[in-house]
């Protein structure tokens, strides 16, 4: 444990944030999602689990120490539902809010088709898992940039 | 980069403050001891290298989020200076003010002699390297308890 840093935020995630630079993209999903597979193929090459949390608990972790990129039009992705492309669905909406809570700006939000979302998701830097319930409660954010002045760009 | 994370936190040094638990001893030198052996036979077993900072520099980073441990009569052990045991440097001093700036108490700090600390130290959790130019810049640190209410116990 350590002081002032989400107890979610484990070892090998804080390791895997902090590596990370701008434009590097994590991917963050459901407990369905093919993750420990998809994640042999990532920068990081191995599965980060956060089992017993689920999307909005994680991404309160998450963001509450990884900035988004304002460089792209949208630092989040999220999978769309088969045959609904134009579907938001409640744990998408949940994860947005969050990231904009810990954040001073709205940021955009795009949805990425389930196989593109596979194909994509299988070059980002790492993936995280969740124990999160709902379909189609996968994410890929792209990271951003600190300023000398320690905020985000 | 992250968000309200110190630069000087490395994706290995935060891997390694997060990892370790109640109890466990971080060892930080300067850059004359011998770190890279003592810290071969550590926990984490490999060297963590901040090149280009002093020890007020990674004290600042390293306490930012590191709980020191309540339950020791002394947290905080420096090393002797050889023939003068009683001799407290401003090395020693510093690193005290600044992990008592960075809590909410006067923590105890207690002198070790040289190859007791040498003794001692291969047998923590990790060994932080510094630039640190002052002789006897040596310091063994140990963890505390956060507790459910998110503050240092």
């Amino acid at each position: 444990m350590l002081k002032n840093i989400n107890p979610l935020l484990t070892p090998e995630l804080l390791y895997v944030v902090r590596a990370m630079g701008h434009g590097d993209v994590l991917t963050i999903v459901d407990r369905n999602f093919p993750a420990d597979s998809v994640a042999s193929t990532t920068v990081h090459g191995s599965l980060i689990r956060i089992d017993g949390a689920d999307i909005c608990e994680t991404a309160k972790a998450i963001f509450s120490v990884f900035p988004l990129d304002s460089f792209v039009d949208a630092p989040i992705h999220y999978m769309e539902v088969v045959g609904e492309p134009d579907s938001m669905l409640e744990v998408h909406k949940d994860l947005h809010k969050i990231a904009i809570e810990n954040s001073d700006r709205k940021w955009e939000m795009e949805s990425v088709e389930r196989h593109e979302f596979y194909a994509q998701s299988r070059n980002t830097y790492a993936v995280v898992s969740t124990s999160e319930t709902r379909p189609y409660g996968c994410f890929m954010v792209t990271k951003g940039v600190i300023g000398a002045d320690g905020k985000v760009f």
